[in-house]
């Protein structure tokens, strides 16, 4: 699976280098690349943290990460070449005088320097300060970080504003691992490449959209740190946003980061606005009490370690959004994320409208709509609810709900499905932003949720219990029962 | 897989019950939905012929061909309860005093009277007049014929006029053994009980449609009778216009044989006529020379045995049909069958449009159009092309063309897929007339085929040469060409 390309090598900074994103995640990932021999031979892996290692303890450390977090044996093949990469540099980061350091390590000649901000946003204005005065970065640089930028719209653009004094915006990668997956990207393919869906995409034919992102953990020990952000903030403006721009923007002139990003920028525009005066009929709040995942019993949110019991944060939510443009007006979208539902599960469900007439009443008082249903997780994929007829020789034509598989064919089994993180951290070091989020996206995302928030402040809307191990309180249901529809079993 | 229904049982009366139809597919059929539990329990076989034979003989040739031509193994259990439904009666169908033997076989207080009339045409009137002067039909009396009714226009109102003095149009049955066939009915389920392609089902998206009917054989010994007859009447009429009524149809208002029938002639008539002006221009006639089938050498049609070495009759016809209404104004439908192909292949094969814009050059300079191909022979199916990303990590999104069966899902392997024949006895056994045809399509039909005939006539067409082994003449390949259009693989 080598790939020829004219990709330049990089020199990769990892800021934070020692912390968990950098052993959990990206070395795990930069292993994985190598593995497919996906990095180029040239690239390196420059560790910065401020703790006192060499390059040699920093490959020990890098070692017990990929030991610890890999699922499978390390090669020594790929390990050895994967180790030769790496190296370690000592900065204290609030020390901008250390960052000289850098200029012996990275290569501008021969390689673009990348800045893999794997630290808390409140060191990123050290940090460019510290590269600032380096004289390490010239305009080839890039500088990445994950999402989320800040937890609503002021501190997102403090963020952006000290990274966009050193960074100019092209030069700026921001992560959702969402937009990797290869469903996500499939959609780009399933919604612009077939006319049997082009044609079907928008609101003579969509009824509604539902977009779900449930998880079975609950805080997890960061009690703290969850209770000061909330689900909206913490994953509806992170990640469900996301889908939803990839699943209803308008086609694209290009898949140009330029072009991509300014449709998802449109959409997000084009989102109503949800106020004090209408968030109590458009939104739905919960917060679990114990209950049972699986059959094991687990506390309620405010039962959990470190919990103030008076807190009336959000472990759910529910809205209904609806979009003011000519493609989806009329056509609703049915969004919620929480935290101890029944199981893992993030899908979107397209559901088509229902047929004008029923000519087969006798297998179905209703016809049961079309349905396509994207699967992210646990499983990715596609399949489209069709009918069918079922083959016999009975005096009526009986119908059936036929599930097709729509993503993973015969072809496609023996490609490795890369993990969506795999993929940004990839296209990061080539230099493609396409996949990132532009800053206008984020601030105009964080907009839209701001105005939510400050909706449920401003009437102190509390939020409804619900047990954990269900799909959040009795009110979801009736966000789209009052609409004459039901969440996707 | 016993079916509880409120079916009369049948007094079911075959003419000429020892002849080649009778023998190879009537008691076939009929044993086989008897191994289903699908007769009722009531029903009656009676034998008619002019042979000198007895029940008990009668029941001896029945199983002889049950050995010959049933391609499983003889249950005795079945074959037990399937025997003590036959009897046998010698009539002489030219002599109309004779039917009256019928009057002691049958007993419509119990039984609905089906006359199935397995023999030449030329025998129908015969057997209307015996029927009549028998006095043993009623008004709940059924007659069955197969296709081809007649041989042009003329000869096919001279049968129906002659069915008509004995039976009410809604007590006749016309077979088209193709209209019983699983997937020629799931395109009912496919067009009328999913939006996906319901909504997409015309000259909007619809670029233009394939029929194919190819056999591999030759002549088979009825040299005589096919070169009267020809592909286009032998073929076209026959079955490939019922295809495309199918296809094309618009929505009927329900199931009824009413509604079926009447948007069946509606399509007909919109046929756009072709005449001696265009009929070059539309048609390719083709007649086969020797050539190989599968390695083996065949001889041409005109070496057959039996032939008239000056015969300019087709074996092979391609046509472009124009549909003026509304839905399928600019799409042409291409339809072509012939003798000695390179295999048995019937189908159907709906190509969509080109999408207006490609965003993916990187993988498809062109982007290959959505296509439904819709299988009937040699084995049915329905598959649909679209496409899709090729799962990878690659820096641009790969698309692949990904082959999507809507038919075969796990759910119906367990389902035994009956042919249409005993479907289509079947429903006449029930008394349900939607799958058979009315004589105003019949007569519509043959009104469009005959001005074909008649152009051709007209203008001396000659049928051009292509080597057996072959997809037709070269002329065929053209005939798409000239609108920039290539004939399925």
């Amino acid at each position: 699976m080598t790939e020829n390309s004219n990709f330049k090598p990089c020199d990769l900074v990892i800021y934070g280098a020692l912390g968990d994103l950098s052993k959990r995640k990206l070395l795990i990932s930069l292993y994985r690349l190598e593995k497919h021999h996906l990095i180029e031979a040239d690239t390196r892996i420059i560790g910065v943290d401020r703790l006192d290692e060499t390059d040699s303890s920093f490959v020990d450390i890098a070692h017990k990460s990929l030991q610890a977090f890999l699922n499978n044996d390390i090669d020594v093949q790929i390990w050895q070449r994967f180790a030769q990469r790496l190296s370690y540099l000592k900065i204290d980061l609030t020390q901008p005088e250390q960052y000289k350091q850098l200029n012996s390590a990275i290569d501008p000649e021969k390689r673009v320097m990348v800045n893999y901000f794997a630290v808390s946003p409140l060191l990123f204005k050290s940090i460019c300060h510290g590269l600032h005065s380096s004289g390490a970065l010239n305009a080839e640089s890039r500088m990445v970080m994950e999402k989320p930028i800040g937890h609503d719209l002021k501190s997102s653009v403090e963020i952006n504003d000290v990274v966009a004094q050193v960074f100019h915006e092209n030069q700026v990668y921001r992560i959702d691992h969402y937009l990797g997956k290869e469903t996500v990207l499939n959609l780009l393919a399933l919604r612009f490449a077939n006319s049997l869906f082009y044609t079907c995409w928008n609101h003579n034919t969509i009824d509604h959209i539902q977009i779900t992102v449930g998880e079975d953990i609950g805080i997890e020990g960061r009690w703290d740190y969850f209770d000061k952000t909330g689900q909206l903030r913490d994953m509806l403006q992170n990640h469900l946003l996301q889908i939803l721009t990839f699943v209803t923007m308008e086609p694209p002139a290009d898949l140009s980061a330029q072009s991509i990003h300014m449709e998802k920028i449109k959409l997000l525009k084009a989102l109503r606005p949800i106020t004090y005066l209408n968030v109590e009929e458009k939104t739905v709040r919960g917060q679990y009490t114990a209950g049972y995942i699986q059959g094991k019993p687990v506390p309620g949110y405010l039962e959990e370690e470190g919990a103030n019991t008076e807190s009336t944060t959000e472990s759910f939510v529910a809205i209904r959004v609806d979009i003011d443009n000519w493609r989806w007006a009329g056509v609703p979208i049915y969004m919620r994320t929480g935290k101890r539902m029944p199981n893992k599960r993030t899908e979107i469900v397209v559901n088509f409208k229902n047929l004008p007439h029923n000519i087969f009443k006798d297998s179905f008082h209703e016809l049961p709509a079309n349905k396509l249903v994207i699967h992210l997780q646990p499983n990715e994929g596609v399949d489209v609810m069709m009918l069918n007829k079922i083959p016999g020789i009975d005096g009526n034509i009986k119908l059936q709900q036929t599930k097709l598989d729509l993503s993973f064919s015969e072809t496609f089994k023996k490609n490795r499905i890369f993990g969506g993180y795999e993929k940004l951290i990839l296209e990061a070091l080539r230099g493609n932003p396409t996949l990132f989020l532009s800053r206008e996206e984020i601030e105009q995302a964080w907009t839209w949720v701001d105005s939510i928030q400050d909706a449920w402040q401003h009437n102190h809307t509390p939020p409804k219990p619900y047990p954990a191990g269900n799909w959040g309180p009795v009110a979801s249901v009736a966000l789209l029962a009052r609409d004459g529809r039901a969440w996707e079993e």
